[in-house]
């Protein structure tokens, strides 16, 4: 049992043995992903709630590393509008924890019946959306209790970077960074003192704004989710370009702004010059990873991870999940069971069978 | 001058021209779009703020309208991380209401040099995005004045129908439907004093939540852009199906829905489903659109346009527009200059070559 006592707190602890296992599971896969994928000129990722932002770290990852265009599939367009879109060409690949969200298997169906090769990604090796794919990547997350997503989330990122490992050229280098996320994510448990601390100055706090940027874009927007069905809190999760276009409007008191940052690359210094402009508008901004610039234009951060900036986003969630599972607790609320969620979501309107596990 | 007294609201006013005359400029320009999209297999759309709301629209528009895969670029991977994507066969779509928003005309030049034949859409003949484009489809919204823009944005949209009915085999009954958008437009400006009236019950709440599905889906996002950079209010933009997935927590007492429908459709009834769930929770719903149902399970709602689905939002952010006015000026804000804001936002970072205009 881990300092909060929670069984979200005990599953975000288990992500070292998570990803690591994950990754030894899949990586004899590489071969066969790659033959599916060959010939194959666009990426689209078919993914709701927290799999949809694993699904956009996919998306960057798959254009930067393997330049590969890639996509965020609208889950609509396949289940609401039937629409005849053309997916010769494509390798669609499908991100559901449970395996069983039914507008999820129903749109990577759709995208197999209109010439994409399919992947999923999924937790449950005895899913639905494994039967629908003609390759599963089964991440070895164990069981997730808690209600909000952690070790699985993380998992999903491991199965992410072995899916572009395949779609790139061989990179040793790559792998090796790989082969550094399970140690890179056990360190960042040591920060759930800071995170507990952090967490009290935010208890009056009426919403919150989490930005990021490139690779970390995906992180803050898998942390705003966090905080809008853990804490119950209204926040907002955006690219820090798109905040300076206007929505930095809403920012001030009551309404701060975390921000996350790699510890390098060609993203950073605008992540940092944004954190100035937050404070010199008398807000308060706060900070996961970055350097030493960035943490001094920050009123707080929290360390992010000793990884290249392409492999961060696999730890620098964790400070974040301690953040959030420590506010909750600290504004009375079980971190377990959020108010009104369940584990496996249904979209309503979407189909009538009846929903798997 | 209207009912408003404000630049924002006139410029509201003019929307029906404003897409009538690009409607008129733009539908000479279908054959020579169309021979240069032929043989594009995928479209991807750049933008950024409103105009990256409007491109959403697009996306729904191109994959169900015109059956071609659709994606919304990271402006990022190209300014920031240099990606050497293979964009062979790919239509890029650049969108820019002053086309000289630098990030926005450099990722349409690293898409050109990467195989991408390019289409700019701005309200600027004279821009730089126009010079960095095989082809430009300018808008005729005439000089936009006030911060928020509200004619440029929906003549973006009928540029869209535009580009989309040349990606599109011929289809007379679209091209008709696309005649009647300005007239319903007209209709929609009707709703200025009951959306003051709507307003008038919004003025204590700390924030809210936007959300549409399928085609107005783009126009929860631009509402909820707005509500931010106008009203300096934390407005979370979401489809339905996402807000299912754990968001709704956020869904309270200061925190009120704005549901965004259609008239008809296959997403009508998961919306008004959604509308009943927020009620039963205890927390108000507000609509915009929808049938005798939908309005129904909303505590108030604004109407919606008389046009197809595929349409509609062209006409159904109107009322939208002038709820966010008349918001903002019952507290105490001016619309036409919100804290903060300029009318072409620059993204810090990005480059260092002085800005257009």
């Amino acid at each position: 049992m881990t300092a909060g006592g929670t069984t979200m707190a005990a599953e975000i602890a288990e992500q070292p043995e998570a990803v690591a296992r994950t990754l030894a599971a899949l990586r004899p896969l590489r071969g066969e992903l790659r033959r599916l994928a060959a010939g194959t000129r666009l990426v689209t990722f078919i993914a709701r709630g927290s799999s949809d932002n694993a699904a956009t770290y996919g998306r960057y990852l798959c254009e930067i590393h393997a330049r590969r265009p890639a996509s965020l599939a609208a889950p609509s367009v396949a289940t609401h509008y039937r629409a005849e879109v053309d997916l010769g060409g494509a390798l669609a690949v499908a991100l559901s924890q449970s395996g069983e969200t039914e507008e999820i298997v129903a749109t990577l169906r759709w995208a197999a019946d209109r010439g994409a090769r399919t992947v999923a990604i999924t937790n449950d090796p005895d899913s639905a959306l494994v039967d629908a794919a003609d390759l599963a990547l089964v991440t070895v997350a164990g069981p997730e209790l808690a209600v909000p997503a952690t070790k699985t989330y993380t998992a999903q990122l491991a199965a992410l970077t072995e899916l572009v490992a395949a779609l790139a050229p061989d990179d040793p280098s790559f792998d090796a960074d790989q082969a550094e996320a399970p140690a890179a994510i056990e360190a960042m448990l040591a920060s759930a003192p800071a995170a507990g601390h952090l967490a009290g100055e935010l208890t009056s706090i009426s919403s919150m704004v989490v930005s990021g940027r490139g690779f970390t874009y995906s992180t803050a927007l898998e942390l705003a989710l966090k905080v809008k069905e853990t804490c119950s809190l209204p926040a907002i999760g955006m690219s820090h370009a798109d905040l300076e276009h206007g929505p930095i409007a809403v920012v001030g008191g009551d309404t701060p702004v975390l921000l996350v940052a790699p510890g390098t690359g060609p993203v950073l210094p605008g992540i940092t010059a944004l954190a100035h402009q937050v404070v010199a508008r008398g807000s308060r901004a706060y900070g996961i990873g970055g350097d030493d610039a960035f943490a001094a234009a920050c009123h707080a951060t929290l360390p992010g991870p000793d990884l290249p900036e392409a492999l961060a986003p696999l730890a620098l969630i964790v400070p974040g999940q301690l953040l959030v599972e420590a506010l909750a607790r600290r504004l009375g609320l079980d971190p377990d069971s959020p108010r009104g969620l369940t584990k496996v979501t249904q979209t309503s309107g979407t189909m009538t069978r009846p929903g798997g596990s």
